[in-house]
């Protein structure tokens, strides 16, 4: 499936660090760590630990600028 | 300013292309391009061009994770 | 490629209304219509037209309740 | 209130699965189930249960598009 | 309707400045001036022009912090 | 560090109230109180506590209008 976000990252995962309701997962891309806060249901749902290939997924209009 | 999204990624403004409203500004960030989507108002406000240092700054809740 | 945003709805494309920056899609779930605004290179990037079956991805925390 | 999100979708509640801060609302809008995540308090403000008569509401520029 | 976000900010808007595709609304707040960027379709829906009363509304997850 | 969110709206901090993995920031910003939903590993970062100066920052794009 292709998607319509313009920056879909490939990487690894670093680490994932379940919490209460949500989890945070680092995701190596190319040297730079991405940190995702998504549902531990989806953590569940896609089976997610360290080492999987995965994909830092982030809309264009989500990035701000800073300078 | 510190600032409370958990991605603060630090990089090179690659190119600006301005749009009718909007403008797509893609940074290098450690060799992977991150796109925003910024209002034109924002880049003459940061009088952002290529080759500024900038940052892409995302929240953790928008960055989605695909595997 | 499975994601984790939690709202992945099956559909019909109905309409794609391009704008001058930003397109507005039309995707018809189960006989509800979703209108998603993406960019017009997104619609070129994925080839969406009238007619394609595809999915209105979106996160829960994208999604307010009104009562 | 009319408000400015494109996607104001009527549905029925069916479930709403609190957790530590965020509450999971799952909304039936026309036999497909929308997901929504909010805050306890927000639950609690609108006395959210299962059965009540809600709208899913959710910004164009939310909505992602896969195919 | 009552509405999960938690900013539901009433004020009165001073400006609606139309663009290609979005429309910027200012919103006076008790003194504070708030932007927000809706579609055009959105401003001719709620018939929006300067000395109306409304609301600016943002979801708590969307507001972040800076210091 | 400029940013190209367009309300960076200057306040003070009244309360943050700490939650399981997010913490709820209410700014006062010139009378209207602002609510942030952050991490607490943010909140933690920037050492933020009732009475601080602190910056609500909302992407036009993040504002609904209600009327």
């Amino acid at each position: 499936m292709k998607i319509s976000a313009r920056n879909v990252l490939s990487g690894k995962v670093v680490e994932v660090i379940a919490g209460a309701v949500t989890s945070h997962v680092r995701i190596d891309v190319g040297g730079t760590i991405i940190t995702a806060a998504i549902t531990n249901e989806a953590v569940e749902d896609l089976a997610l630990k360290a080492g999987d290939e995965a994909c830092a997924i982030i809309k264009s209009s989500d990035v701000m600028v800073g300078k």
